[in-house]
Order: structure tokens, then C-alpha cells, then sequence
């Protein structure tokens, strides 16, 4: 069975509208890169009860639940705690992330709050972070990461090796200068044809002409290529001219 | 008390990392600037059980929730019939809905794909659609929208004037060029003196210089324009030049 995977988003900044998320299509792609099926997110805010009934609801759930932001030094960063209260351990300054910290600050400037981000629940394992030295931290399933962009990322590079590689769905997409409605029911045939097979239909308006991206996903090489053929047939049967734009 | 409103983002492109949804930050703006809160946004993909749950979880919990996504002419767009499901009534075609679309489709044009968009769950009154025709519908407190971006913001226009008006979130931003760190302590104490405020950190770095921009929200406009004041003054005993950037 391929892995799954969950993302939970924490912050008010995502919420309110302030900040468009980009963090959770950036794990998807690299998880879809290695074979791991995302297959849930979640946004809630800065708040505690609240991220710890998402977090228990995804890690019982899914093999891997990857979260972003909260774990910065100020009040409002409060996902180690709410991790910790979630797997119902203590949290403490994790030794080694104490010491990168300590490092980084010239003397005198390693405040509490600095010292905030050293904190790890009791089990807990670092990621490291090459932006910005604070780390993540995995425990049990559950990877904890920076809301920054440039540091999820980051912190995205350490986390990839410890991942299994799981065969990748495969997908060839197809466009074609057709309304889904003229589509639709050829389409729905091939499907039903190859249930191995994801087959998806994304509408598109251009210059007054109206289109489809048809996409179709699987696991099985053949049943994607065989499924791609039957769309391409179907589309030159309504007489249109399907392009393949990208075959993964 | 102000009312809340939850997201539901259905699509497969979303959770593989092909498309990046910007539906839920329009939606979170769109509620923000009329007093409603989003408090939670979920993305599941194209499968009935799923977006049932997540329907059913989401619907009771709070006064909106907003779909977007899975309401085309294909075989995977599912989202009406998982609707009705999570509803437990039936579905069929809606009259209006019927007409609005027969009308738009030259004779014979319209198979049954087509007719597919005019299924709407029993009880459900249609939300109109300046871009294309075919209708979401509401149902009891649960809005279904389109997934492409520029239908689902016709949509959203039809919404609005059905939803009540709330006291507005108030905030200020102020974005000074002190690393968090060095402010966290004093930001943390402001949030203590003022606890109908919600005060955010979000960090920048640019040019070397590291930064931050500092939120406070709150319904109490007094109590914002206090609380921004002492972080001003705060910023100013720290050395910083602070800057007012917004002020909403």
C-alpha cells in the first residue's frame, strides 16, 4: 500500500486572509516526487485545543503528517507545546538544539525567548535548518516545521532522506480545445475502462474558447498510457486536436 | 458573538501539488472584511466518504461552511451527490437550474452531461453565476461553490449579501526592523496587558537585516490602536525605527 500523508497548517495569518499558504503545495509536489499519497490538509489557528485535536485526528490517521509554522520565539509560537500536549509528553530544551542556538548568538543575546526555540517535546528528534539555524523536530510520525517558506524548504531537504520511497503515480495530461460538457461522457466510458486509473477534467477559457485539461493518474505505467491513447482518440473523434503537454 | 465559517477545498489537483488553491485566502479576505471568522480550512480530495465527514464535521461545528471544487459536467465531479449525502436527502435536477442551462446550450447540446449541473440536493436554493451559468447551490448553512477560481469569486458576489455583517476584526501592522527575538519578550508582555488583542509575529529578511511585522487584531478598535502604540514604543526603546504599514 502506498504511504499517505497529511499536512496541518497553523496560523491566525492564514486564516484571516493575511498570508496565502504555498507551504502545503510545496510538500505535495515533493511528496508526489517520492511516492507518498498527500491526502489531507488542515488549516487552524494559533490555538492550542485547536491544533492538538487536528494533529491527533491526522497522526492516528496517516502514515506522515507534516506541520508548518508556530515554532518561532515569540508568544504566539506555540506548536512545540501544543505537540507536546498532543502525545501527551514534556517539553524541554532539546541539548543539541540549545547548543546550535547558543552558537549563533553573540553573548548575551541568547534570551529566553531565543531559548524558546530549543524547546522539543520528550522523544522528540531535530530537523536540521540550513536557512536559519532554529531546527523543526520530528516525533513519532509527525514532522514539525517552520511557517517561512525558504525555512519549510529548508527543512523539507532534511526531512526527504528519512521518507520511504514509495512507485510513483504516474500522470500524462492532456489538453484539448473541447468544453468538458462535449467530453464529459466519453470521458466518464474511459474511466469506467480503466479503474486502475485517476482520471480528473480541469476546465479551461481562452480568447473565447473554452477547453479541458484531462488528466490521467495511476501507479501502473501501461493503464496510464493505454487511458492517455483512448483520451487522445476521443478528442480527435469530436474533432479536436488533443496536445500532451507533460507525461510524469 | 461572532459568527465562524469553515472552508472545504475538494480536489484531487490540490492535495498532488498540480494546482495551488487560492480560493480559501479570497474567501478568508472576503469573510474578514465582513466580520465573519474563518476558523478552519480543510482540503480533501475527489471521494465521496471523505468529503461526507469532512462536511458533517465542519457543518455542525460551525455557522458557514464554504466548498469550492467538484461541480463541473465530469464523472469526477462528485460534489453534489456527496452533498445530499452528508445532508441525507435526495437529488435531483432543479428546475431553475435546468432552465438557466437549457437556455445557454444551443438544441441538442445539451446531453446529459450537462444536465448533471443542474443536480442539486433537495432543500437547496441555487447561487447564481455571472461567469458561466451553471449554479452553485446553498443548503441549510453550507455554500457549494465551483472549484475555478474566477466562477467560484462570481459566486462568492451572489453569497455575500446573504450573509450577516459582524463587527469588523480591527488591525494595525507595524513592521519594524528588529529580529523577533529581540522584541519577543516585550511583544509578549503587550499581549499580556492586552488580552482582547491577538498580537502576531510574522518575520522578514531582506538585505541582510532581519525583520519583523507585528499584528494586533482585535474587534475593539481602542484596544488596537493602544496595543500598536506600545509595540511602537517598544520598538523605539529597542533602538528600531518602527513603521506603521497598514491599518485596517
Amino acid at each position: 500500500m502506498p504511504k499517505t500523508a497529511a499536512m496541518l497548517v497553523i496560523g491566525d495569518e492564514i486564516l484571516s486572509g493575511r498570508t496565502q499558504d504555498t507551504n502545503s503545495n510545496y510538500v505535495a509536489r515533493q511528496l508526489t516526487a517520492i511516492g507518498i499519497d498527500l491526502q489531507e490538509v488542515r488549516v487552524v489557528g494559533d490555538v492550542e485545543d485547536e491544533i492538538v485535536a487536528a494533529l491527533n485526528a491526522l497522526r492516528s490517521r496517516y502514515d506522515f503528517v507534516f506541520t508548518t509554522g508556530g515554532i518561532g520565539p515569540t508568544h504566539d509560537d506555540i506548536t512545540a507545546d501544543a505537540v507536546a500536549k498532543a502525545f501527551d509528553v514534556g517539553i524541554g530544551y532539546h541539548p543539541e538544539a540549545y547548543a546550535l542556538l547558543e552558537a549563533r548568538y553573540a553573548a548575551g543575546e541568547f534570551n529566553d525567548a531565543r531559548k524558546r526555540m530549543a524547546r522539543v517535546p520528550d522523544g522528540g528528534t531535530l530537523i536540521k535548518n540550513s536557512a536559519s539555524i532554529a531546527p523543526g523536530f520530528q516525533i513519532g510520525n509527525v514532522f514539525v516545521m517552520a511557517g517561512v517558506p525558504m525555512v519549510m524548504r529548508a527543512m523539507m531537504e532534511e526531512i526527504l532522506p528519512r521518507l520511504p520511497r514509495g512507485a510513483l503515480v504516474l500522470s500524462v495530461t492532456i489538453s484539448t480545445a473541447l468544453p468538458e460538457g462535449a467530453i464529459a461522457q466519453g470521458l466518464a466510458d474511459i474511466q469506467k475502462a480503466y479503474p486502475d486509473t485517476v482520471i480528473g477534467s480541469y476546465p479551461w477559457y481562452r480568447d473565447g474558447t473554452f477547453g479541458a485539461q484531462l488528466v490521467v493518474r495511476s501507479r501502473d505505467a501501461a493503464m496510464v498510457e493505454a487511458a492517455a491513447r483512448e483520451i487522445e482518440a476521443l478528442a480527435i473523434k469530436l474533432g479536436a486536436t488533443p496536445e500532451r503537454i507533460s507525461s510524469v
